[in-house]
């Protein structure tokens, strides 16, 4: 089994948790791409979030940033609108292959779940699991009713594949999410 | 007639914009979270768009961001849900007491809000003149009909106050938009 580096997480939390999404992002970021321009869905990844502190402006050039800090995210990083309901998820690569701990979503995060799906949101977690490279539909309610459980402290792989709902790949879609959210929350 | 900073706007525009946005901004930002705690809606700004270009990181302190950009913002500032509904919109403030520049907004975010329309989205702008010190709600349709006419190169003061509705302030929801979409877009 290999779990690529996974030494750096702990490092540099706010880089290498972007780092390990990038390819999943990218995935999303595709199929949100062909959404929009087939009139399906308007779906957009959030900025990352950043304090700045001290920007330049030189002459005849762009304003320079030169002292920022990443921020925690107060929300989750996607959301947007699909046959007139509003949407709102979270996505998260996966390197463990027995379970997704609950250390990688902020309880902020967590928080941001609970209060849309209380407006009435479709919400859920996109889980990319890399040493299966498979990648879950999971329910934000399913999810929070487990993590609310308090039992464990990350989701078992075994739950993931009884509770999820596996996201079909296609080149034109590498992650066609919207597919199951159709059947899922029965749109 | 006063038009506080007008000199700055085209100097540094990327800076600028967000500057002479800031108070309108406090204060719907504030205004969200008074919605929020009291379980009205949930509807965020999204964080500015910048390009990270080089990071460092200290020993035993949080990563830097030493090289970044502004971005051109690809959709509008704010979104969310409001009773069940997808909410979107874009705040501006103008100085001008005669007409909103439409320059003053991206390319960009009126084809996102014709994007989110088209999806059954609750699509407005705020625009705060400041010179009058009101904030008017107009529909992103209503806009973009008269942008699209291609007559002007602004909305003149007037059919602002004509096509638009005032929003009220108070203390607590200094910016209370919700009222006013309430009522315009009839939920």
């Amino acid at each position: 089994m290999k779990y690529p580096n996974s030494g750096k997480v702990y490092e540099k939390p706010n880089v290498s948790a972007s780092n390990r999404g990038m390819s999943l992002e990218e995935d999303i970021n595709k199929t949100n791409r062909y959404y929009r321009n087939e009139d399906i869905a308007v779906i957009h990844k959030k900025p990352t979030p950043v304090t700045i502190v001290k920007v330049d402006y030189p002459k005849r050039s762009a304003a320079k940033i030169v002292e920022a800090y990443f921020k925690l995210p107060s929300t989750t990083d996607y959301n947007g609108i699909y046959m007139g309901k509003y949407i709102d998820f979270e996505a998260k690569e996966c390197e463990s292959a027995t379970s997704f701990p609950f250390s990688s979503i902020h309880a902020h995060q967590i928080q941001h779940l609970r209060d849309v799906i209380k407006h009435g949101a479709i919400a859920f977690i996109i889980l990319r699991m890399t040493h299966y490279d498979e990648d879950f539909l999971i329910k934000a309610y399913d999810f929070i009713q487990f993590y609310d459980a308090g039992k464990r402290k990350s989701l078992p792989y075994r739950w993931i594949t009884e509770n999820g709902f596996l996201i079909p790949k296609t080149y034109t879609k590498p992650c066609d999410y919207l597919l199951i959210v159709k059947k899922v929350f029965e749109l």
